[in-house]
């Protein structure tokens, strides 16, 4: 332990500039004009990869963007473990709340604030750096490989050929993953499970044209309108999603999970505030833990349509659009779910106007077995390293591609991350702990020494 | 007529390259961006007044854009026309929809593509070249004042303060306005009213930041749903407009009139066709000529939240916002329906949201009184240059300074309009046809002819 801990003290300043030098690229993958961008991100992973001790390093080349792999074999006979994170970014989008430019990466009261500082470049790149701890200290107990995409933000579209391809290169014991979230660094967290993912693009369309609204106002279905009628309709009275079928399958946790689940420490009033909400939202029946924990939402994530400049424009639009993703748990299937909203969609949408659905992406909805030798390596890891056991929690957000991973390569993920919901991941201002940074780096040696220990 | 018919024929070519001049000013009243060409295109309405025989002519300034004031007084014993019109635009957008740039004028098929060509550029140049015209023939039979000003398409805001200061200078007969349209050109038609205008437009502010759409879907109020849901609350399943209060003091049609109305040569399959829909939309119990005409509406102009770039972005946006307008028969006044609107708005908002609702700007609705000289007076002038008596027909849009005129000046209006239904008014490739442009300019000085003589 106190190795690990000498080597980050002597690194650290290295450490940080290492980072910010990663989080200058805008390697938003969502955006062609950043092509390059996203490219020369891959390159600087590999090179680092290759700093820190890794062999085979290689940026391997997609129909998208590259993915970059690399590996040390110290014994086929040791465990081996997968590294998955991923170096590209959210769109910055909207550009003007940011304090200080997303991808000029900014130190203020002991915070990384840049795109990316959290999600995933400064949690992936904590397991590079603990990587080359572990080979500078002679401390690495077992087999590593790293695989980083750069289209996670999109959807992972090639990452799936890429696995199907590669089963021997990749083959390991577990997935480790840092892409998700502790409670605070007072009450460290582990994540037992997550939700998947069904992102879709609608578009409802009018007249051919856009037409005056005085003129043809009140005769001619407005497509706005219309299309905030179809949203209002996803969800009834008690924010129950209205798609038929939607719900079949969900997994039903039994009252002593819940109760479990709802111990886990949690301030609404201090939630409400942060967010300067005057009250929270949610499906009838379930907490807000449980709401974002266990439970499919709907969400609009865009819409727009008409004029939406300065002043005033009477116009009718001949369409408007919208972007609506769904977030499923347990036992939902993302293809079947996108497909269900889909023929709603279609069926709902009345005559007067047309519509087009198109699903961008998905993934599946997935839970960590916590018996499991790996997660028990990540537990132990955290409790020694913060002191305190750490609390399961069920995440929220998506990685759609560890349930991938179990499907082609037949092996479990650990999701041991240590950033904060308040990090502002896809907002304005996305930020990560330097406390945070650094408390990954000591945790993640930690597991390896663990989970090489348990193996045996 | 011959002399009126030679004139035409002998300075086609000019009228036509002054027009296309005109046109060529982005005067874009609602972007500030375009304030120097809006400031020149009143200099250039100057100057072609001066050129055409105008008096007195002066650029106003008000707090806002000028209004263009010219006048030619032969006789003050003799009645005066007070000719309104405006030389700014609607925006262009969306730009992209446009087969030639908007502020380059084009003749294709006989048709003038420009921003403004029909609206108001193209009606309003009529009335400057019809003066022209009678200066030049001699055959001026009555006073002549212009009043053209540059912020119809955003309120108005100033023209109310610069009428009643004015009060001597604009002192008329009757204020004669070309921003309308006729059935066709084979069945010309004189509008007898206008809707009224109340523009809004409306936040919903979600949380203070936006969210990532996993951490915090289903537990927080999507500022965009809610909108949604917001929206669709304003429609009834029949179409009806459920703001309390909004159908109060609406004036009813008898049986009688609503049957003169609805025999006005009307093709609905040829209506679906044009506009590339499978079935008209709109308040059950109305035909669609009733529901543009006599009844009032709400539209949704545009409506915007979260991300609207391409690819998929998972956030939960902290706002989304609209711009809704309703147009108003009479009996309904604008400033009460904003009110009604913005408190509705506000109460219906849920508790997990804040809202907040500001009026645009608004108009009062019109009805042109048919017995009076002036209406007479427009009515046989289109009879004698179309060889047709014109439909009376009830206008869709709003022009909401006439209610003003009549208030401040105490006089009507009479709405001698020239353009088409498929003009594409406010929207991508509006267009004006040369034909009209110029049986507009024939037909004004018979108007005038007209009016001087049933003054007598």
């Amino acid at each position: 332990m106190q190795v690990i801990k000498n080597y980050i003290e002597q690194n650290k300043a290295r450490f940080l500039d290492e980072l910010f030098a990663l989080l200058r690229f805008p390697s938003i993958s969502a955006d062609p004009k950043y092509k390059d961008d996203v490219l020369n991100t891959a390159e600087f992973v590999a090179e680092k990869l290759k700093e820190a001790g890794a062999d085979q390093v290689e940026v391997c080349t997609t129909d998208g963007y590259p993915i970059v792999y690399g590996e040390k074999i110290i014994d086929s006979q040791l465990p081996t473990v997968l590294v998955y994170g991923h170096y590209d970014v959210q769109p910055p989008d909207p550009i003007e709340l940011w304090h200080t430019p997303p991808f000029e990466p900014t130190l203020r009261d002991g915070k990384i604030y840049a795109r990316g500082a959290c999600d995933d470049k400064g949690q992936f790149y904590m397991h590079v750096k603990a990587f080359e701890l572990m080979m500078q200290t002679g401390s690495l107990p077992c087999n590593i490989k790293f695989m980083i995409e750069g289209e996670e933000e999109v959807g992972s579209d090639n990452l799936g050929k890429f696995v199907a391809q590669n089963h021997e290169r990749l083959k390991a014991d577990v997935v480790l993953i840092s892409d998700t979230s502790m409670l605070s660094m007072e009450t460290p967290s582990l994540e037992t499970g997550l939700r998947g993912l069904a992102y879709m693009e609608v578009e409802v369309q009018g007249p051919n044209r856009d037409l005056h609204s005085g003129v043809y106002g009140g005769a001619v279905a407005n497509p706005a309108t219309i299309l905030c009628q179809m949203i209002a309709s996803l969800h009834d009275e008690n924010n129950h999603i209205t798609i038929p079928g939607f719900y079949d399958n969900v997994a039903v946790l039994s009252d002593a999970e819940r109760k479990a689940l709802n111990e886990a420490p949690f301030d609404l009033e201090a939630y409400k505030e942060d967010l300067g909400i005057e009250d929270v939202w949610g499906e009838a029946g379930y907490s807000t833990i449980e709401r974002t924990g266990i439970r499919p939402t709907l969400e609009v994530n865009g819409i727009w349509g008409g004029y939406t400049g300065p002043g005033a424009k009477t116009v009718l639009p001949a369409k408007a659009n919208a972007k609506i993703s769904m977030r499923l748990v347990p036992g939902q299937d993302w293809q079947r779910i996108s497909d269900l909203f889909k023929a709603h969609f279609e069926k709902i949408a009345p005559k007067s106007v047309k519509v087009s659905v198109v699903a961008h992406h998905g993934g599946a909805p997935y839970v960590t077995p916590v018996d499991s030798v790996a997660f028990k390596a990540a537990h132990n890891a955290i409790e020694e390293a913060f002191g305190k056991e750490p609390v399961p929690t069920r995440g929220g957000g998506s990685i759609p591609i560890v349930a991938l991973f179990e499907e082609e390569l037949g092996i479990k993920t650990v999701l041991m991350g240590f950033g904060l919901d308040s990090d502002n991941l896809h907002s304005p201002n996305e930020k990560y702990d330097v406390f945070n940074y650094f408390k990954g780096i000591e945790t993640i040696p930690l597991f390896y020494k663990n989970f090489a220990e348990l193996s045996k």
